[in-house]
């Protein structure tokens, strides 16, 4: 086999066979397939597509390229949860508490922050004493007695993925459905859990620019669960402003905890509410979403899911003091309230610009090395839809860097649409894929 | 500028600029641009093509990676010619001497032979005492005395092809018009001829497969031609079966000096006199290609052409002897006559096959480090259309190598289709593409 012919075959859209996609990933990842025939290969694949076959038989190759988790140790139905990403996105912090309350085990490999989005790592190392560096015993264990754990990975999973993302990310070639479902599928079978929920984002600060390319990737990463015996359920939901109030590390921490004590951000509470409540459906523990909804406030408003939390901070190290008084955490040497410059409404706010405004406050790395600030980042008072009077506080930066107010305050403002006359909000649930395929939740959502 | 925004603009299908054409060449060369990069944008260039405006772009940049040829030096109308190559392609031995017997300059830089094709500059050097290796002053001063001279590169010559050639050649990425017309532009104008004649090849053994294509290809050259201010004429010519009746080095050495003779094999003279007759026309020596041929009949019958070979190789040191007796000339420790399997009509001879036998007879260059034999070769005694009795010789493979000769029967009989019924020979011109457009010429020679 050369890879030579392979280029030339999907170059002319014919379909490439598992015995030959095999051959491509065992190559790369050995070294003895160059840089350069992979991303001639990839721009043609990008030209003319993988069909479900190969775009499984890719995601088995990219999987049996590393470990593969065993959760055979762990009691209980299994889950996992992935997020596309996002400015703000602290979903795991409440989700897996409300999926653990459930009655769900969910054993959670996390990554750090890079650029204008967050890791969930982070975050939860704001938390004073807080481990993130649990081996696979230590983190079944967690898992066992608390039902669910957060941690930096355990083994080396995909490193297919780690080699081919790394270079579509420098040749332009990212935006292919069956290349984007094979990244996040093959990590999260080979994480081992069960079921799995995904948050794809859509909108200007996301991925997937529209609903009709979000559709087509969920539905390939259902099928592809299928494919490996997983239960795969896709919410589409809206990134085009940043979700809840709160972007930094201890900001957003603090916020996670606020939502379990019932104070959220409507547009974030909603979120968890839904995904729980999708993944109870997908788990059979409820018979429908709206089943699910209920069985989610219960144990949300009983404070059942706070109480996980506590005990998930606790078992991992944290200080439990600082999740029962939030107000423990360090505050920043500088904040700048940032004002309305006009009477109106607020058309619109750039999740990217908030990131990088952000990232700039030291809430973020610039590089992998770059240090962070825990309590540097940024609150909004006011969300899209949000009518203001000028003068009127739009939002807080937080940071411990001096001489920089003018940059944050012109970043800020720069991620800022007014309007005139009334601007209704975004829907932040669009719909849901699963076997069943595509729901579109718009207008039930929308009031 | 940053060349991952130049490979998304071609992907979508935008049009680059000069400017970040420029920048891609000049980073490419230099090293700042990596393979893996260029790749992609070369795939993405497959897909989505580049108009004119971009083709003479590149075709600029890459002149501009190197040395340009100034041929002021010379006294006259100065011309060049180029293949895009073939098995048994001896033009340049023969189209030359008519040239210059005409009164036109050519100062012409050949390469040698790789792979199943022969170069120039290898069948020249079976010659004895013929030096390929002269200073840009030797040559210009054979050129002003004989007319022609043909010798190795004496400049450096569009690195940037070669650089970028080697990496389309690993990448499934040569068959792009505007890459191709670019790189054999770019090479032609940089050599600084005034008038280009081009012999395109089509057909199963060459680059082109179709007309469609090859005729694309020509307009394209002859549009980059007159960008750089150039006269080009593009000639469309069958590769079905090899060209002539010989291949390997000293046997198609003898097959010119015959067909100077007026003994040559009719397709190959016909080639020869066709492309005379365009360059006539092209450099306004005569007012029609029939007046070329008249013109090129006359220096081809009256011994001209002949003498100037004689004084070119002479003026480059080559032993005149071989010239005049090409009996001189080795022979090869080993003859395999190859015999016709049965009664009947040939129907085709696989030319990249007939190429490949020769490569294995020792005439050819495996790697670039392989050493040539000069007398090793193919004879073929029948072309396609010929009728042949079941025993009768089809040709004879030359030899130094000991105990290959049943392989070598394998190879040449395996490039032969034989047919039942009589076959008619394709025609030698296919068409010609100048500034007034392509002209089909397929009727016309066709018997």
């Amino acid at each position: 086999m050369r890879v030579y012919d392979l280029i030339t075959k999907k170059k002319h859209g014919v379909k490439l066979s598992k015995e030959e996609i095999n051959y491509i990933i065992e190559g790369y990842v050995s070294g003895d397939i160059p840089d350069y025939q992979i991303s001639s290969l990839l721009m043609a694949i990008y030209f003319k597509g993988m069909d479900l076959e190969e775009t499984i038989d890719l995601t088995e190759a990219m999987i049996n390229s590393g470990d593969v988790v065993d959760l055979s140790h762990i009691k209980g139905i299994t889950a996992d949860k992935h997020s596309t990403g996002g400015v703000g996105d602290k979903t795991s912090l409440v989700l897996l508490p409300l999926m653990a309350s459930c009655g769900l085990k969910v054993s959670k490999m996390s990554g750090r922050g890079l650029g204008h989005t967050g890791g969930t790592l982070d975050k939860l190392e704001s938390i004073p004493g807080f481990n993130i560096n649990l081996t696979k015993e230590e983190m079944f264990s967690v898992v066992n007695s608390v039902g669910f754990a957060i941690a930096g990975q355990t083994a080396n999973l995909v490193p297919a993925d780690k080699k081919l993302y790394a270079l579509r990310d420098v040749t332009a070639t990212v935006d292919n459905i069956s290349l984007i479902a094979s990244s996040i599928m093959s990590k999260k079978i080979a994480s081992g859990a069960d079921n799995i929920i995904l948050d794809v984002k859509i909108g200007s600060g996301a991925f997937m620019k529209d609903i009709d390319h979000a559709v087509k990737l969920a539905e390939t990463m259902v099928s592809i669960g299928k494919g490996f015996n997983r239960n795969v359920g896709v919410v589409l939901t809206n990134m085009e402003e940043p979700l809840g109030k709160a972007v930094g590390n201890s900001l957003e921490v603090i916020e996670a905890v606020n939502t379990m004590k019932g104070n959220g951000p409507e547009d974030f509470t909603e979120l968890c509410i839904f995904l729980n409540s999708v993944m109870l459906k997908l788990t059979g523990i409820v018979s429908n979403i709206e089943e699910g909804r209920l069985k989610t406030n219960e144990v949300l408003e009983s404070g059942k899911s706070l109480e996980k939390f506590r005990e998930f901070i606790s078992s991992q190290g944290g200080n439990i003091e600082y999740i029962d008084e939030t107000n423990k955490f360090n505050s920043s040497t500088y904040s700048y309230g940032m004002v309305s410059p006009e009477d109106g409404y607020i058309e619109a706010i750039d999740a990217e610009k908030i990131g990088i405004c952000s990232l700039m406050s030291g809430a973020g790395r610039e590089t992998k090395e770059s240090e962070i600030n825990y309590s540097a980042g940024i609150f909004l008072c006011k969300k899209t839809g949000n009518q203001v009077k000028k003068g009127e506080l739009l939002g807080t930066v937080y940071t411990d860097r001096n001489g920089i107010e003018e940059e944050l305050r012109d970043m800020f403002m720069d991620s800022y649409i007014f309007s005139d006359s009334p601007v209704s909000r975004k829907e932040t649930i669009i719909g849901l894929v699963d076997e069943l395929g595509f729901t579109d939740l718009r207008r039930k959502v929308v009031n």
